[in-house]
């Protein structure tokens, strides 16, 4: 039975929309039981399973002004997806809770549900279950499960004389978020990359497989990660600025802007590349780029020294 | 670091607080690795897991001023646990994912993080991730992971001729509710049983090991989850007023506000109680009472008519 087009979260109905949101996930063959009984089955063939969860907040981590549901959709899964990516692993299946006003329109609720089951598409996974509540803001939950084909990479191997290393677009979402904050919308390419990451998918696992000492995915800034990787590692990391060429798009916003463009990319985080260590510059997969070298001791510096500039993202 | 005793979240900040929340979490033998890193690894022995997801709302789920931290950490976990109890599981992982204003006690979060890892404990679960994050009001969301011994029991096995069973305390949290939204503090046994419900956690692997042939959890009331068994079943079920006994403070607390006690039995939620079926009395376990039929049709009749008071409660 179609909504009518206007309705509101209120008017479809738990029950009802739940149904349509149904629809909207296909189920992989792990899954011995979907979506509609107490806990949805999965059939797990690796002896194990790695799992993840976040929360994603309306006004905080997204806005509806700036992006569309299926945006947010996307995005929503896509960190926890990049989660499981930071492991060496592949995702398979997701649960997601949505808490949102009564009078939220339905159809924002299945474009976000379009959009997040596009983006799981994108690995195979498959969302196996769900809440919907009453909430005065929107809040989404998402937790992802995977698993790995070899031993998780950890945020705790890297060891002194590894290379640092980096995967996939970083600063471009930082940047696009940048340009929203002051009114534009333009380049279009980094609000794009604001509004849709695109996590390396493919490169946690290869990654891994090459030998990756220790791994993380850039959710909250390049240096802030590195600086989890150190202290979990017991290491110094150094980042050399110079390792970094400034894309276009970002050398135009940092003019615009009056900002050195490479704040976009030391502080920046939302586009979900990956931050990993290798024993040598050989073990480096190709696609990745060495940006710095860890050595004895503690703390992040950017070429040997302190970096002044913002670093990153907390939530309190 | 102990943190001040009136130290707000963000007083706390997230990486201070996360540090103290995790001392508050043990991890089994079956956790490869816990919270801290980008996911965590459990080993799985059975080759399948069971998983659910719920989310609690402030204001909606629960009162600051109804129930303690604790008592809210207990109930969030418990309906969750109760989730994979339903399935003839047990649970052994879980996720929780807490948005909040930053002005909230960081005592408040600890509180309730300790009556979540009791709650877990009972049935031997470890909490081995979460996410912390800012928000108008308090969002809780749970995910959790079990195993089953068997094949799990559905919603969907209900066969006409089979008996309708339940296991555990029935309308005790809907009574405490009641109570509690009148301003009243008492019969004390029922407050608590709404703060803190004890959803039988044995019962239902006991269930599913006795043959049950469709089981759920009662959190939004008995005849709305017989309608729900009903549906998936393609039956229809028929629940006898006479079964249940009504307690001595349901009986009370019907007098004081007026109401039939029956209805706290058939309309309230919130006890986690197990409805189940079974292919003959002789098949239903010792403390289950049979409370009703299944045969061939459809809808929840009571005593083979409709039955016009509360019948559960919907989130929009």
């Amino acid at each position: 039975m179609p909504l009518p087009p206007d309705a509101s979260l209120s008017d479809a109905g738990e029950f009802g929309l739940i149904a349509e949101l149904e629809t909207l996930f296909p189920q992989g063959e792990h899954v011995l039981v979907g979506p509609g009984d107490d806990a949805a089955v999965l059939r797990i063939r690796n002896g194990h399973v790695v799992v993840s969860t976040d929360l994603m907040v309306e006004a905080r981590h997204f806005r509806r002004d700036w992006a569309s549901a299926e945006d947010v959709g996307h995005r929503a899964a896509a960190q926890n997806l990049s989660d499981i990516n930071a492991m060496g692993g592949t995702a398979h299946s997701l649960t997601v809770g949505l808490a949102a006003p009564a009078d939220l329109p339905a159809q924002w609720a299945l474009d976000f549900a379009r959009g997040f089951a596009e983006e799981c598409a994108l690995v195979g996974a498959s969302v196996v279950g769900g809440d919907l509540t009453r909430a005065d803001e929107i809040v989404i939950a998402v937790t992802v499960l995977g698993s790995c084909t070899q031993a998780p990479v950890l945020r705790s191997g890297a060891q002194p004389g590894d290379v640092l290393a980096l995967h996939g677009r970083q600063g471009w979402a930082a940047g696009g978020l940048a340009v929203l904050g002051r009114g534009f919308r333009s380049p279009r390419v980094l609000v794009e990359a604001y509004r849709r990451p695109e996590p390396p998918y493919a490169a946690g696992r290869l990654a891994a497989e090459a030998g990756a000492t220790a791994m993380i995915d850039i959710s909250d800034g390049l240096l802030a990660e590195a600086r989890h990787l150190a202290e979990e590692s017991g290491v110094a990391i150094d980042v050399r600025r110079g390792a970094f060429a400034v894309p276009e798009p970002l050398q135009a916003v940092g003019a615009a802007l009056g900002a050195d463009p490479l704040q976009f990319i030391l502080g920046g985080g939302d586009d979900h590349a990956l931050l990993a260590t290798f024993t040598s510059v050989a073990d480096v997969p190709d696609g990745w780029q060495v940006v710095g070298e860890v050595a004895e001791g503690e703390g992040v510096t950017v070429d040997g020294g302190d970096y002044e500039g913002p670093t990153g993202w907390t939530h309190f």
